[in-house]
């Protein structure tokens, strides 16, 4: 069995890997951290675990645990984990760090994003961008992955193949990106009050959302990415848009570069012509699926994707990564069906 | 006092005009029709009228209606209003039409929208298009208001000064709407099954939506238009995506072409720097809420205009397209202040 | 006008008090306070007041404002209102407390549900209970008006007149009662996080809820006191449960003595047999409906009332106080039709 | 493998077959049926399946399906399965029925609640009650099991050992049960209509649900169920409501009745003291979870239960009874996380 900690699983990126990890064949969740609930029952925090999970929460020691576990799942707020992490410590257990840390390769690009020195800039070299279905051979030798955020993700996979592929005018690239309210984390705030976001929409962080720089990074275009607020639980749809560059081509041209890039990934599932993405036919599931609609009155294309948050733009990843790090099926532990209702 | 009657009382757009106009200081409500309801109370179908209205719903008779009321709200589907609005009839009544049938000037680009003849193109010239901030002097010697569609209202409205003043690129305008469930109306179909459409999100008709035409006709430009369907009740908010002609242009100068435009509007609110709307900000109200951002980085600019999809976005115009047409005051029972709880 | 001053106005009663009284014909407010938000702009926090709202809040000072205004509107948390109400303040001014500290006539019973000293036991006796309907008379002279709690309003309403009229077995009286979730409050904790409220249901401080006294002193029997927490804005059903005393009485006779009760009363609607109320019917207004079933079965019976909690269960029914002490028509300014969709 | 059919597959409780069934480790989903959507691919209906499921649904036919599988799993409505399920078919194959043709052992109870004839009254005698937990000896020899339905599920294992072990006085029991809107199934009508049903709650069928004879015929008593309309996708929680006969009784004596019923029983969860169940601790799992309170001033007691429709309410527990029925662990494919975000 794979020995697992959960650095920081109070969260709700750390309560889905504990219920993920929780079912894993191969893997078992040896430690679970938390600062703030410390000597706490996890199970008292997140009763869904009753009788499931019966450990409390110790306080995080990363050397400790180097020592005890094979693989570190890194939850925490950007700038804590690149406070802990040191080479040594890369030499005795693998770490897969779900924030934002080591996905900027550019140091100054994250100074500028995140308002904050980077205190290990030594590993951006080496850390790995854990998008598993594009990095997945530097996946496997990787001692350090950087999981991908949730927006990015989506957005990411979304564009990818027009980007790469040359089939979109860069310089117009717009992502309107909705999302639910476990995206916004478990802090309170007056804007995750049920009261004051139920029943409403809002734009936020406009073309300033740190996930930006990383979308543009594996891009390598600059563009435009504005989320939103979604009254609802998990899910994110992202709405790409661009120009065609050629405004000739078809949904049929379209769609077969996507499945070059894509058919033969499992958890990428790209939609028939005239159906577009859901959130509900993802959620609870590893699965981004793609859609895509030619606008032949403009020359426009609307690219659109949708992923859980929570799983394939977290802790599902985060698991497929630890998979492929370890030499498992990817889909281990994570291949669990939709639930549409 | 106004004498109006409903036509086609029982779809939401109805009740809400049955709301607004039963607290109207000078006009009241003399017939409400219903071709499915007909001969049942009014108030047993909308409990909420109870003790308040106590009509019951009678046969529409356009020709009837025309001699004994004032003013005719229309609230019905696409293509009946055409066969029953005669130029005898508008020498009887004024007539508000909320539905589709008379806010595209081109017969043409009507029946290639919505797939059906117009019974009516004679009416089309004289029809006018009741978006009051924009048409208030025509609309004051209208017989025949079109009132403008949801998205539509919120789109041109988030759009038109800076489409007008030629500070976008047209050929680069993406429109992406999100809106409340009650925006697809009381008809019943798996696609607003509470279980089918609560905890997710989607775009729908992407660049196929029967309101891109009558945008693009009020704008002039051609445009890329993308809804989707919010777990919500009510509330439009619309992102307008652009180049910018001129990336020398800075936040205050595109502020001052709107309050140029809008800064006198009692229904219109441009928001302040870093403010975005928010549809809870105008819910249950007339307001239409609008913000702006540019994004220095691409040189793209981000519009955002919020409206309550029933009142602003179909039956609060509607009253303020009566109050115009009969001199009262515009803001004549539609200025309730929005509930954002 | 009345002048008015709303202390506390930044929670959602408080809030709920601006919107109404913004739209009172005879009603002005004249001062909002907020310690919290104090010399910010009110319409800053509430932006659905943007262009409606002018005014910045002030700190409190009952003293000075008790020589300027009409009356105050308090909405404070427990053991405030008790610390800052003094007679020499009565003298000068009306006062409306949304709060708990007047509500219940023990001393004794107050500091054994609130954990906490009355620090103005001797105003107890002359506070009046503000539920209009049942206290009216005495409201016209009072100084100080002790709004009912929310719950509270809702489940003495429904149950009233069975229980004065002797028709149930009062040893046997269990109230469900479910609120959406501003009947919480505008404080941030997890219990109001969208992620962990939204999609769930749960009961809360089952048979130890302070509204329990409220409900047993103004019915004079004790009952078992249940409430939920129901994902929704606004809104509370209760369901009240008891054993009939005689079970040959029929749905006829028990709605003949709701009737008697209510029958003349604006804001309480009986509803016709084999009907319920639903919290929709009477959202956003001033109304509580009532309906009921007997279960032959069994000889129990099931009284329903359904109120919205920030109007009729706080600021509306506060300003059907204010309208009764000024000697206004009581619906005055509180008469809006409920918004159903 | 056990080779399953499931019968009815369109509707929710088919849909959540389905996705349990597909990652059952020993069972497989060799026909999927139904009639209005026959020769449809069944993931076009359900795109959650998309590249998991690739059949197509058929026509059902009972007979030819008893040749072909191990086990009928039938989820249609009332009326339909009794027409259909035949000795003789049970002497080939084992059918799980998820409707409420066989839950009733009294065919006039029967007659009375659902209005429409029982059409194969000699196999009440050998239906087996599918309450697992009860009932597990007798599902074990079962060829024909009835499975219980959502909220009977919920109420008789929250008052099951109440009432047997005589703690409470029978006469005095109210359930107060609310449910999520996929409880109310996939057929159209306005009361589901998002629209109608969100940000609403109402009580409805009020002791007059069909659930009540299924409750009263195990628990061998008398109640009054009163089910109400949640906006949430899932969970019902039931608030039972009883005089305790003795008032002496503590928490610790009724909860350890409770441990002796349930302790040993995987998916009953006897919550801790002053902690209640909310059913997002069960969202998307076979628990069933049990709080209770004693309220001491009225010699009352509540007992509340959580589970999760679509599971432990239908899907979920007919795996377990196939479990049982086929001599497999209990758990094996229904042991799921709860999903609390």
């Amino acid at each position: 069995m794979i020995k697992t900690a959960i650095v920081g699983a109070t969260g709700y990126v750390g309560e889905e890997l504990a219920r993920i990890l929780t079912r894993h064949p191969l893997a078992e969740i040896s430690y679970i951290t938390s600062h703030s609930y410390a000597g706490q029952d996890y199970a008292g925090i997140y009763r869904n675990f009753n009788r499931i999970i019966e450990q409390k929460c110790v306080e995080e020691n990363i050397e400790e645990l180097s020592d005890r576990v094979d693989v570190l799942f890194m939850a925490l707020p950007h700038g804590i984990a690149c406070k802990k992490i040191k080479p040594a410590i890369l030499e005795k257990v693998k770490i897969i760090d779900l924030g934002a840390d080591f996905r900027l390769k550019s140091r100054e690009i994250y100074e500028q994003w995140y308002n904050t020195e980077h205190e290990a800039p030594e590993l951006l070299r080496e850390a790995v961008y854990g998008l598993c279905e594009r990095k997945r051979e530097e996946i496997k030798e990787a001692r350090l992955v950087a999981n991908p955020g949730c927006y990015t993700t989506c957005s990411i996979m979304t564009l990818l193949p027009a980007v790469k592929e040359g089939l979109i005018d860069t310089g117009t690239i717009f992502i309107d990106a909705k999302s639910g309210v476990t995206g916004a984390g478990r802090s309170l705030n007056p804007g995750v009050h049920f009261a004051e976001c139920n029943e409403s929409i809002k734009a936020y962080k406009i073309a300033a959302h740190r996930h930006t720089p990383e979308i543009e990074q594996e891009l390598g275009v600059k563009i435009t990415f504005v989320p939103h607020l979604i009254p609802m639980q998990r899910g994110i749809l992202s709405a790409c848009y661009a120009k065609l560059k050629d405004k000739t081509l078809t949904h049929e041209d379209i769609n077969q570069v996507y499945l070059e890039y894509y058919g033969k990934e499992h958890f990428v599932r790209v939609m028939e012509k005239d159906v577009y993405p859901e959130t509900r036919w993802v959620r609870g599931s590893n699965f981004c699926d793609i859609g895509m609609k030619i606008d032949g009155r403009t020359g426009n294309i609307i690219l659109i994707g949708a992923i859980d948050n929570l799983v394939k733009g977290a802790s599902g990843q985060a698991v497929q990564n630890m998979n492929i790090m370890f030499g498992l099926d990817e889909r281990m532990g994570v291949d669990s069906v939709p639930t549409c209702l």
